[in-house]
């Protein structure tokens, strides 16, 4: 049972969109992401997934509606919705979501990490 | 689906030792609450909880040993383990744990609320 400060964890790696597992609870794990740029349009088949702005800011586009995420904003996005984050400038996110879920969700895509990466 | 403020939604309450749930998914709730004094010894029997400091220095007891959480701090005390946080200045955290886990676990206590704020 370790303190988990997430400024030194943000300080270990600089590479953008592979999220970083920081804590697993309940089947559920916290990660850790450095964003930058537009991802790819993906859902979660069957995980809700929540994204909490650590700094920076964050477009998250859906099919119907774009919102715009801030420092200290929270956003669960519902299994099964399609979205697509995109940052203008870098973005550091902490994730919430169950343990296994793969951040391009049913899609193989360049950017898809297949490895869990702990930190 | 709407983008939850933490400072924003911090200013809505003053009680201490009161969780509110800020959101809900796979079965796990966020929540926020303002700690200022000492709780009670507790554990929770089927729940890991995870707390994440958002201001001010909490500190949590357990049987052996106590660990010191500043703002950016992260701790997940696993169920089963015995925990008391005190906060000797105003602290706010937030938590995040199986729907329906109670703050004073299995302990009946005239702090225990068994009744959920959403916020």
């Amino acid at each position: 049972m370790d303190i988990i400060n997430l400024k030194k964890k943000l300080s270990l790696f600089d590479e953008y969109w592979t999220p970083k597992v920081l804590g697993e609870l309940n089947g559920q794990q916290v990660k850790l992401a450095k964003l930058k740029g537009a991802f790819i349009w993906h859902s979660h088949e069957h995980e809700d997934e929540l994204f909490y702005i650590l700094n920076g800011t964050l477009k998250m586009e859906f099919r119907d509606k774009t919102l715009t995420l801030r420092e200290g904003d929270m956003l669960i996005v519902p299994r099964g919705v399609e979205h697509r984050p995109i940052a203008e400038e870098e973005v550091h996110v902490m994730l919430f979501e169950p343990a296994g879920t793969k951040h391009t969700g049913k899609i193989e895509h360049e950017l898809t990490k297949n490895d869990q990466e702990w930190i």
